[in-house]
Order: structure tokens, then C-alpha cells, then sequence
């Protein structure tokens, strides 16, 4: 039984990537360069987490979102909310595209899942990671691709960062591969919102963060 | 108002945008090349075509479709049907592929609509050319982009090759830019089914097809 697991080199990724190994599916792992900031720290710790699972790694390069910009992850744009409470590091339709890609190799590979780590308690800020959107995105594969027969997995959705960092722990997966941070590339800075989340996670877990910040 | 509309270079998309810009857009045309055997002539076709219509041209470099395989447009596939009757030309999931990425460009250009030339009549083999799927797909844009404004307009859908060719025609469009043979990059090879539909919408329309066949 295979899965394809979309992976950023974060740490939610990868435990995502650990729940799946432990249900048993063999992992492709799927990672897309798109001019974020930390694409090649990102690109460094998914190549590790790759290994780690003796997983097919495949690489995309979408410099298109980068291209087009309208993110503070990939363009010179403060990181703010709009008046919905949409976090300026939210990328246009970008989890559309990821899970598309993702549905598009599981096809090919007859791999009945695609695993992705995407979490609603910490962001539900952005409107592709809602219950209702994921929910959609499975009726569109059942719709839209040659079997229908492709399950979306997204097993992080109800949990605390605390409950993910716990759950990594619990399957002795190497969080020291992790990256979190959206702008830096030697040490994470610590100030951007997923830094914090990370270490208010870790913290809350009771379990020292492996990597180093600034 | 501003329109992105998806750009193969063939008779299709060239009536869609046509249609678009006579219902009073502004249009940003988005070409993906995906390795697909025609891509150097479709790219001539669709800079011809952006030219014509005074669009802006987007193309984005997206080898991984041909790096996954699994179709007959980017593999040494047999063109075959499988025992659903889906053709061996379906490229795995490539329509929610590209939607996305015209999604993604329009919410950065803050535009109101996404034109697709798909067409249910002729290829309602696809999973991912059928009316249900474009419904759903309308619903994924209203849950996961920003402000969930963005039209998913399909106005080939229902339209046989006969009236697409007068379609064109009635708008005067440069229908002698277009490619729709599936194989070649010269003369058109004539036998296809893409190249026999095209060959049998102009027959029926009464029109003398403006491209050369071997």
C-alpha cells in the first residue's frame, strides 16, 4: 500500500510523514521549490527526512509562485492579517496546486493516499486549510481522477503544535531535521509566527527543540 | 475586468479566449508546457495567439508531468481506452493542475474569472472534463482562495467542434495559430483523434480548416 506524502521539512510534515509509515504505506515523499524563502534549508532537511524513511523523493520547481508573488513567504510583503484575519504569508491557491501534484504522481504510482500535514488549529487563517476546504478537495479527486479511489489524508488537522511534537517523540522520528522558520536559512530566527508556534509547542510539550535559533 | 485564461494554443482555447474577450476581459494567458510532444508549436501558437488578443503571456515550466508519465501525450504510451473508456491521452489530474496555477495567478492579479476551453461533448472520456467536476472545482475556489470571487468559467462546455469552429469564425479569430494535432510539430498528422475531430468540426462547419496536414 503506497502513499504520497507532501513534505515542506517542517516539523509537521514530517510527522505526518511518521503517521503514515506507521499505518503501514510505503512513502513517496513530494516536495515543491517555489522561491519561498527557505527553499534550500527546506530542500536540505527534506532530502535528511527522505532518507530517514528510505523514501522516493521527487522535487518539483515552481519558480511560477515566486514569479507571481502576493505572499510575505516568496515576495518583499510584510507579514500582516487582512481584515478576514488572512495572514499575509498565506500563497495564492497553494495547497490546491501542492495537493494536485500530489493526486497527480499518486495516480500514476496507483498510490491510494496522499498524506498532507496541514493543521487547522494553528491556521485556520488561511482558507486552504479549513475542514471544509480538505473535504472538497476529496470530492474532486473521486470526481476528477481516472479511478477516484484516492483517499486525502490530513491527520494533523485537530492537533495542538504540542500534540504533534509529542506524537514525533512518541514515534522517535528525527525532529532534529526539522525547519520551521519561514525566513531564515542557517538558524531560525525565532520571531516569525512559526517559529514561535514551534517553540510554544515544543515548550508546552515538555521536550527540548533539537535545532538551533538564533 | 480581468480575465486568466488557459492558453494550449489549439482551436479550443483560442474560441474560449475569443469568447472572454468579447464578453468585455482583459486577458492574462497562462501556457504550461509539460513535456507534451507538440509543446514547441504550441508555444509558437499561443505567442501568436497572446500576441493577437494584446495579452499578457504567462508560461510556466512544469517537466514533472512528463517525469511522472502515465499518458500517451507524455510517454510511449499507446493511444488506447481503458475498460471505463477513459482515453490513454488523460494526463494524470493535469486540468486540476492547471486550474490551480490560473487560480493562483488570478487572486495576485485580483481577477474575476478563469476561462478553460474544455469541452464535454467530444471528451467526456476525461474524469477531469466533465460538468461535475468543473461544479466542484467552482466550490474548491469558494472555500480555499482569499476572497472566494473568482468565476470558473467553461463556456466550450457544452458546444460540438461544428459550433466551435463558426464560433470562431464569427469572431474572426486567428484560427490558422491554432494546433490541435496531439503528435506532431510540423504538419499536422491528420489522424489523431484530436486532429480527426478538428478535421470533422470544420468538414461540418463548413469551413476551409487554415492549417497544413501531412
Amino acid at each position: 500500500m503506497r502513499a504520497v506524502v507532501l513534505m515542506s521539512g517542517g516539523l509537521d510534515s514530517c510527522v505526518c510523514a511518521g503517521i503514515a509509515k506507521n499505518m503501514g504505506y510505503d512513502l513517496n515523499i513530494l516536495f515543491v521549490k517555489y522561491g519561498q524563502k527557505t527553499e534550500k534549508k527546506e530542500e536540505k532537511c527534506v532530502k535528511k527526512i527522505a532518507d530517514y524513511f528510505k523514501a522516493d523523493l521527487k522535487i518539483i520547481n515552481l519558480g511560477f509562485l515566486k514569479d507571481i508573488g502576493g505572499s510575505a513567504l516568496t515576495d518583499t510583503i510584510e507579514v500582516t492579517r487582512d481584515d478576514k484575519g488572512i495572514p499575509s504569508t498565506y500563497v495564492p491557491f497553494r495547497n490546491t496546486i501542492f495537493l494536485s501534484l500530489a493526486v497527480a504522481w499518486s495516480e500514476v504510482l496507483n498510490a491510494k493516499a496522499v498524506f498532507y500535514g496541514a493543521n487547522s488549529v494553528d491556521f485556520s487563517g488561511y482558507p486552504d486549510c479549513r475542514p471544509e476546504y480538505f473535504k472538497t478537495f476529496q470530492y474532486l479527486i473521486e470526481k476528477g481522477t481516472k479511478k477516484g479511489d484516492i483517499k486525502l489524508m490530513v491527520p494533523l488537522a485537530n492537533m495542538s503544535k504540542s500534540e504533534i511534537v509529542k506524537k514525533g517523540i512518541e514515534l522517535k522520528l528525527p525532529l532534529e531535521y526539522t525547519w520551521s522558520c519561514y525566513f531564515n536559512n542557517e538558524k531560525a530566527c525565532g520571531k516569525c509566527e512559526s517559529c514561535k508556534l514551534r517553540i510554544k509547542g515544543f515548550k508546552e510539550a515538555n521536550y527540548r527543540d533539537p535545532i538551533e535559533y538564533e
